[in-house]
């Protein structure tokens, strides 16, 4: 077979045990056709083909941010960004300019801020919001995305006062005369989000460009996205116009799952730029809210056991009826109780008593996974779970996992202690909750640190820190095995698709610090060049 | 570009006006790399490459079968098969073999008969299939699937007796004393199908297994399949497998248009192998049930105007509810005037007062178009309108558009006058209705005639045959446009998939009769020989 484009001078790691590593590399078309030493591949290259000097850059397959909201991230690419901001005077800041070239009476909204990092800690409030935007309605979704921060202006707009009841499985935070503080959690969080216009067609189409672009400056070539019909229609805009240049395994919002069982939907199905992959189906909360649901109190709250968004007879009702119709579930859990919950349903269809095994072959997932109950570790491995999990959520939420669960943190992002017990991971960034930067989640993999040092040069909880095989191997192999994708894509092997990553330095050989530093100098797509620094 | 199979010493026939003729045809994976003389192509081959000798035989793009009902004809190729049964005897023989293989009490099915060919051409009695088959019920549905043909055991299981009222949308025909006589028509014959039980998942594939080869062997590599779930799910296991190797454009049944609006499908979702095409809406019955929906009542019937299966407005409703999320409409039209309130239909969201045009890209086609008014033909073109429609209809239904449309007729299966106002026409079967037999297809487009030469050397309505060249257009690069797949396939061009027919004789150059002789040597299909004789 004759190349096209060959990359020469590299160093090509390839994550296929086969040929782990390579000096040049060799496309046809979107394939990749060999790799091996410059002379080899330089003899493929076909009468007017490409060949590129890496010039000693590293390259490697290209990366798969598993758990990303990417419609969402787009939209966020245009609002009040208080992702790592340190204080409430700088989020406050951030809002009072965005007021000030915004006409009075439209939405502000935002995301990304993290009261963990202000002060004592304690949620912000809307009076605070109030002073610096008193004629716009201003909605701030927290980071972890399972709280928001409202003024009065929008509390007003969705009719929230004192005598609201809080709905279903949300929670309408009360000062001490039991007016609203402009907290709203989990499903209260409905009340302001149904009075927010749904992107138009366009719009989102535009969002997903940006995100698009953005992430492939992160050298990122496909992600799971975790989010519903709006994206999905924009992804097949882009894909019937020729501009869909990242793979997408798009996932199933539970409220669609009977939809998609009546039309006959399947996982798998689509093509190799946007194709089904699982159902989404909430356990639980999320632990900044404290509403992941646990199997003892929340430390210091005796009464608090977080909020289970899903019963267990719901789950396992759910994970059957999925996996009779061929569609794998990918499960947000977040706290032991709620990832003992999850793991109890899929073992009930892995080892179902009247018919074996019930779709043997789905890749059902656990999304986060954040913290385990000791006995539910090796599970994962033992009823072939996927454990879909953010580095950079450890280091971001190391802190509040101390202080809301205390011991039991210790078997928070347990990744070595997964992959020990032969789990398959997969990693992602739940952007536009973290950062999609990936060598940021490589660093996070590895130290268990924050990019300031914290908590100190060991990590937290250092027995789980991975080397930077395995952190690349999830966010590579790990994720394109997550996605049922291992065939064509995660290594850099002949016959796969040509996705990969050049970067500026070899970060299997870097210290870990270098990682912060270390360049995404190109990205390639389908045996195009879809980025250049 | 390098090829790894090249096919010389052809008559080649690529539909692309481009370069219509060629001697020999490259191919490298599973694509066409160039056409040109012998020489030109063996220089392309690369080392270890495959050289096939066509000893002249023509080949052309292989064939898409444009309508057909994929499962039910895998299904049916097991069950009783009475299509071109010229006697009620014959008819009740082959009722009585299936009878005697069969254990007591299983149902005995079957399809294809048509009591036009029987003697006065009256509808047969449940009373004669008494005779033949007393301890098996019996269901046989008649060739255009809206009739059917039930025992007394069948009906009894049914519930069905001289008490039962029509239900709505149906007929149970009675005899003089009011008891059933075994005839159902249109919905009531859901009374005796909801008792059948639908294929388990492993009958459905081994049904689309079996069907798959039966079509390889008519030199098609493409269908547009007029089912639903069912189908799909055999569909993407077989895809999931490796086992597809036939290109399949899957459509939506009306009663799924909210789920697949629900979960964001669009038209052209999937991959080069299984995509969805539109949404399969009824607007009237059919001919041969004499329900088709006319603007004037059928001849010797002056009530009868036949049955709409959806009114004018719920047309409209769907139609602009179906375009608005992306989805064309594949509608069902035999009569006047349900071709017409589809044509009203589609041209209201083509020229909408409000948004222009809805869609404008939506391949919407009408199904069977069988008779128009002489005010309809040029709006199929003139609204972007394809025309969907099945050449054995024509020659097996003529008699029966005769005795019950009258002058009417002229303008049925009026393909020639639709091509000239401009129109794309694509060609299918209807199987199991009809035959998959694209050479018996071609054999009535351009003859009128049945192959026993009724009704004369001139055929039915000469005026409206087609050349051969229109014909095979319509198997092939008007069945590809109709799926939106022209830039993938439906013409043999540098670039386009692999896929073609090699036949026995020059379908070109033979007279009409020797079409029916002509036999299909092989078949590839995606740069793989799937049927070789």
């Amino acid at each position: 077979m004759e190349a096209d484009l060959v990359l020469l001078n590299g160093r090509i790691y390839t994550l296929d045990p086969q040929q782990p590593t390579a000096q040049a590399l060799a496309i046809a078309g979107n394939r990749i056709v060999a790799l091996g030493d410059n002379r080899q591949m330089q003899q493929l290259l076909a009468a007017g083909g490409q060949q590129v000097d890496l010039a000693g850059h590293t390259v490697v397959p290209g990366f798969i941010d598993a758990h990303i909201h990417f419609l969402a991230y787009g939209l966020s690419l245009q609002e009040i960004d208080l992702a790592g901001v340190d204080s409430l005077a700088e989020a406050l800041e951030r809002v009072a300019a965005r007021a000030r070239t915004t006409p009075p009476g439209q939405w502000l909204t935002g995301r990304g801020w993290d009261q963990s990092l202000w002060g004592d800690g304690a949620f912000p409030t809307r009076q605070e919001l109030d002073r610096v935007a008193p004629d716009h309605p201003v909605y701030l979704r927290r980071k972890c995305g399972h709280a928001a921060w409202a003024n009065s202006r929008a509390l007003a707009l969705a009719g929230i006062t004192e005598a609201t009841p809080d709905p279903p499985g949300g929670t309408i935070q009360r000062d001490a005369t039991g007016a609203p503080t402009g907290i709203l959690k989990e499903r209260a969080m409905d009340l302001v989000e149904r009075l927010q216009q749904r992107p138009t067609p366009d719009q989102a189409r535009e969002a997903v460009r940006l995100a698009m672009a953005a992430v492939h400056r992160l050298g990122i070539v496909g992600i799971h996205n975790m989010e519903g019909a709006d994206a999905l229609r924009a992804f097949q805009t882009l894909r019937a116009a020729g501009e869909l240049k990242l793979r997408v395994l798009q996932q199933i919002p539970e409220a669609d799952l009977d939809a998609a069982i009546q039309l006959g939907i399947q996982s798998g199905f689509g093509d190799d730029f946007l194709r089904f992959g699982g159902v989404k189906i909430f356990a639980d909360g999320a632990l900044g809210a404290r509403t992941a649901l646990m199997m003892a109190p929340y430390e210091g709250e005796p009464d608090n056991y977080g909020i289970a968004l899903a019963e267990p007879e719901h789950l396992k009702r759910q994970v059957e009826k999925a996996a009779r119709a061929g569609l794998a579930v990918f499960i947000h859990a977040i706290g032991d109780q709620a990832n003992r919950n999850v793991l109890d349903a899929i073992e009930a269809v892995r080892r179902h008593p009247a018919n074996g095994s019930i779709g043997p072959h789905l890749r059902h997932r656990i999304e986060h996974a954040q913290v385990l109950h000791p006995d539910d570790v090796s599970r994962f491995a033992a009823l072939g779970v996927i454990a879909s999990m953010q580095p950079i959520h450890c280091t971001q939420d190391m802190v509040l996992a101390d202080r809301h669960w205390g011991a039991r943190a210790r078997l928070s992002y347990a990744w070595s202690s997964l992959l020990s017990s032969g789990a398959v991971l997969a990693f992602g960034s739940d952007a536009p909750v973290e950062t999609p930067d990936v060598l940021q989640g490589l660093y996070a993999a590895v130290t268990r640190r924050r990019p300031d040092g914290y908590p100190g040069p060991a990590g937290w909880y250092p027995e789980e820190c991975l080397s930077i095989q395995e952190a690349v191997h999830a966010y590579t192999a790990g994720a394109a095995y997550a996605g049922g994708d291992e065939n064509r894509r995660g290594t850099l092997s002949p016959g796969k698709l040509a996705d990969l990553a050049v970067l500026s330095q070899d970060i299997f050989t870097v210290e870990p610090e270098a990682l912060l530093e270390t360049r995404v100098v190109a990205t390639l797509v389908d045996g195009e060049w879809v980025y250049s620094s």
